[in-house]
């Protein structure tokens, strides 16, 4: 079959998309015809998806199936940043890829202001990613003996399991809920500077094993039962932290927020007070910020982390209060920032070039520290996102009330 | 000054980041000029961020600032779907951008099991977009009187504001929430085939100039008081709905499951019950799915939606429960899934293409059409996601408890 | 059968304890035979048990069932406190049942410094009792339907169905929640003086009939689907209300701050920000206060509230600030406080005798005045407990304080 | 100044009511010259609240303050209850104190119906009481240095603090919440058979003093930083528990679901399926159950539990399956269930009578076992009234089924 044929047969169905490669052993070719296909049974033209310099052998299995191309996404850099972190330390670009107009142009406002200011101060707080296997059990007594076993063989199963599947993963605990007849185990581990989602999947499974059969009445149910928490907003990972827990924190002297951002420390904090602290409570919220999505979103698709943990990633709480001394004090906490510079989509070349431009590709030394330093820096960049429009917004009502004054 | 000193210049910073413009009118010029310095500054490659086909002269301004060039993340596609919506009839081919391997995979499995149970049923209960600007008010009562006035006079603001700056947005209603002194306005708007992010800022900053003007008591404080709720993960928009509410059903006959998903509807509906339900109720959680995350992000980067949205798109419900005849009952209720197929990042190349793919690219006619068709094709995608990954976990729990009987 | 044998059979459970009614028409005696049994049985004495002057003939069937006695819970009286509402005019004494030692007395010294700041202002805000019938429809778009019947059909209902059972209720509306194939149908009801519980569970069963018989392929399957919702924390009501929305709100100047609650307004505004604003948002609250539950506990107790609502009259905002005078402004606000007047255990005489004190026992004139008033009455007193708690922590802090100073 | 005269400058204020003891030694002469004030005052008759046996000299002061009589709660019993606890063994009867009519006679069915089925099986998962103080610290991570250094000094502090205020109180534990500068340490502590919360405030301030001296910089500003969490409904508690963390499951044979309740397993689930987990999760409620308040009410009411903590009491799951077999298995969760049978409102006599029908008045043998014996009541008592609900809801289905087949 020539290649005209395989695409005409695709078009119309008679092969299906993931069988191309049956047909054809060069995956970027497998590419082009699917994408072909599609343009002949649409009519239509996708020669911008087809525009790409990603390597089909590479991410074909790794990272997509059925690929056709790739999108693209316009990237921004906001800089320099200057933080004052344990990992981070210095002045930092920020890549960002977005489609929202004005993002990029206000977290570099943000950047531009703390760096004044001589920088964020940041500090990871706590550091595990977080699976939680479902068994269902005989009766919730049976569900406690097993939780016992396992809070006390956690050695154990780092030597029978865990270090048998990963070499940086390490069980550090676990926590035990129970709901009737069933348990689940919410395993804690460190994961170097992966974000680390396939290596604690493998380790729980193998975890599995072992507890499935030393407990052969406790029935296996689920890898997940729905308490990592993974890619849904809840308010376990809000309270009891997932990937990285992080602080940004910085003081603005008072000339500084009104020479650069046209307002005063009050105003500020009042606006962060009436929107993201009581706005967000009445909301039934997980966010009491302004807009940490945007920012982490950005980061998060412009180096390579998974798209869907950006809804924890905009769990958080951002504090905004004059100083005794009539300066500014401004934090975000971050409580479930799920990040990594190795693994999953970090390998894809656009995306490992981002990281690159922080200093934070692949692995760190001692690993762990590159994900750390990250981690800094992206929550340095939120909360530059967040002063610059809280400031915006409180610099608009001010400039309203002058304006009034004036009338 | 030629392009290598102001490369050079930019690379120590001297020129700072948003002012390459300033020394060239060439967008793409300064694209390059700004990751050029970055290499340098830096002595790292970005060749792959410059990789592009987007036009700097299109993207800077509308979508992104200090742009260095793309990010590209592996479009794949799933399909075919057979949907049998109000706006969404035959089958789709749906685009996913991600570098999660095995995801396109796991729901092109998924819309070939429901392909072949006759297809999904899809339904949009709601269609709205909200922003809830906030008033700090002498004191409540004030705040119900401003609240009552603005409920008696929705037709007034919309002649008088809204219809003043937007074609298609159409100021449904308004629900108030008070807050001590403070008043948010939360406003409900009809935004077409766009997201209407930008539509409903601008209305209601029309809006808010008129009840200033009304009431100049009541300090008009934010144009989001935290109660829209956008891009933050939250009860308001889970309950009462934001952008789109959509479901989509689908009945699997008993022998569909068993011969494509190598399980029962038995298995799958208890996962889903002990995993989606019980255990996401434990969590404190607003997504009681396995996984809408996975699939709305890939349809948003593939598309050009706001990343950030993913949040609200995570939100929602799966269920699971075995017919009368024995057959698989399976929906997902998605509350407050906020797309669009006009405006935004719709308008890069790469996305627009892959809209054309499902055959919403732009305005539909009427317009709104082409955004519901849309949510509908989502809201299918969905439930295919779900389906495959509760099957393979059923699948899993089955296939282990056969090889327990045959020891 | 003699007493004494009587006695003896229900002691060893040869008779059931609800069986005794059925041996003696005496419901007193009942009553004494039920606890004299408890007492032979386990050799114990009820003797305080036993002493009451509820009139069991009244009690057992409306209120209780297997009476053996009534519990006595001490009652104190907080106040006067001066209130400016809108139905709740004048100085008034608060009635409250614990067992917690110093609460009324805190409460009190609340009234004494807002009745020194010439009282509060309260506002309800709504009113409304609701109710959320399930029903499982063959598919969501049926179950659109039906609920876009019922929206436009709520005259209809109201005369049909709603007039026919009750004559202080009316629905006022209805909002539809649509989950896969479940309908709940929020029904919202005006009840007068009534927590109205009662009067809108007849009346949605009736509602229910009608539309079972027009829509006999939706299955009414329970009268609450759990959206109502009642006796539960949600954030349903925290967000939507239920009962009464009410607010309660002062100025207080700085001098009775600093005179009678030894402390600052900017430092009750700074306990009230760390603790009920973001320690609340950190524990995923939706009691953003200091100990609403106390005081809602104590006043439900004293007039014989449903003691199970305790739950919902705990969520609310409370708000602390220092206004641009320098005097402190407390506000709380009550999303959901589910009281009557009439009806229930307002009945039984001392709960009677306790709203009497606040010239609110019985129906008002128009009907709904008294328990607009009493709700009034409660957020007054509420407010008055949230002052007390957070000015006794900030004066706590303040003393600690001047001591460091004096060192 | 003789009775008259005092009554009567109380009834004008011209005596305040917390005064009325420096004119009389006695305090049932105190509390009868308030009650008579009342009368004077209002014109009103108050003799009920005048009928009650407690002691006003134990009361006054320990319990209530402005003392003027007590309320009068109608008491009924539920039972014989079958448990199989670890503590809680053999039949038991529940004393319930209500107003809601029909209450009392519903667990009465759901107690008969389970100890048909061979009784209840009770599981204590957990038992702390916790407090949680929030300090200022100068920046996140010195609120990380003292976190640790409590973390790592938990003997220490309960040698030089805990130990020195408090017999039974032992400090268990401690998790470390840090938002922005904000720290809040929750401590977990043993508390023997009291409910706990005056024990662990007293050794939390201990606690403070000993931190406050460590780190001077770090600013103690509130002994609960509303993290506890108490008294408000939160997922704190829901997720991580507080006070009894506690289970209670039954399998019900279909026969006698048949023939005691009139519906099926089948039926009882999907209602609790339909109601109690899609309904409460759409809600967003931490409340996914029937109404555990109702029972955890009327419970805590009789025994002298705090009222406000019904709110924690209200949060829970219940589960209802039907069996391999066809039988029923349901259960029920409580995440926080705040009791105890020493201290508090279990001193006044008609509350310890309470207790003493079910045998856990008092302390217990070793301390903690009489708490632990009477949650594991509460929670078979529970599960009584959620079955009897959820059997209810499903018989009128069932009954309404066979009705229209039989048309």
């Amino acid at each position: 079959m020539n290649l005209e044929e395989l695409i005409e047969k695709v078009a119309k169905g008679e092969i299906k998309l993931h069988q191309v490669e049956k047909y054809t052993n060069d995956k970027h070719l497998a590419t082009e015809v699917r994408r072909k296909a599609l343009e002949k049974r649409f009519n239509i033209s996708l020669k911008n998806i087809g525009h790409y310099s990603i390597d089909p052998s590479q991410a074909i299995g790794k990272n997509i199936e059925n690929m056709i191309g790739a999108v693209q996404i316009p990237m921004g850099v906001a800089g320099p940043l200057k933080i004052n972190g344990e990992y981070a330390k210095g002045e930092f670009y920020i890549p960002l890829a977005t489609t929202e107009g004005a993002l990029v142009a206000s977290v570099n406002r943000g950047c531009s202001t703390l760096t004044a200011a001589d920088g964020v101060k940041t500090t990871v707080i706590d550091d595990k990613m977080t699976r939680a296997p479902l068994l269902k059990c005989p009766d919730a007594r049976r569900a406690r003996e097993v939780a016992q076993w396992v809070e006390e063989n956690l050695e154990y199963l780092q030597e029978k399991a865990v270090s048998k599947v990963t070499r940086h993963g390490k069980l550090r605990g676990v926590k035990p809920h129970i709901v009737g007849n069933n348990l689940y185990l919410r395993f804690e581990f460190e994961t170097g500077d992966a974000m680390g989602m396939n290596m604690v999947t493998i380790a729980s499974e193998e975890i599995m094993n072992l507890i499935e059969e030393k407990f052969p009445d406790a029935k296996y149910l689920a890898l997940s039962g729905n308490l990592c928490v993974d890619k849904k907003p809840n308010a376990m990972n809000f309270i009891n932290g997932r990937g990285k827990t992080v602080i940004a924190e910085a003081v603005i002297p008072r000339k500084i927020v009104e020479a650069k951002l046209k307002t005063t420390p009050e105003l500020i904090a009042e606006v962060n007070y009436r929107k993201n602290l009581v706005g967000s409570a009445q909301a039934g919220s997980y966010g009491f910020n302004a807009h940490f999505g945007n920012i982490v979103g950005a980061i998060f698709l412009a180096t390579g982390q998974d798209e869907a943990q950006i809804t924890e990633g905009s769990h958080g709480i951002t504090l905004a209060e004059v100083t005794p001394e009539g300066d500014l004090y401004i934090s975000i906490t971050m409580p479930s920032l799920e990040i990594g510079t190795v693994g999953g989509g970090t390998r894809v070349p656009t995306q490992r070039e981002a990281l690159s431009i922080m200093g934070v590709a692949g692995g760190g030394n001692p690993p762990g520290t590159n994900a750390k330093k990250f981690a800094e820096i992206v929550a340095g960049a939120v909360l530059a996102g967040e002063l610059s429009l809280l400031a915006a917004i409180a610099a608009k009502h001010l400039a309203k009330a002058h304006k009034e004054l004036g009338r």
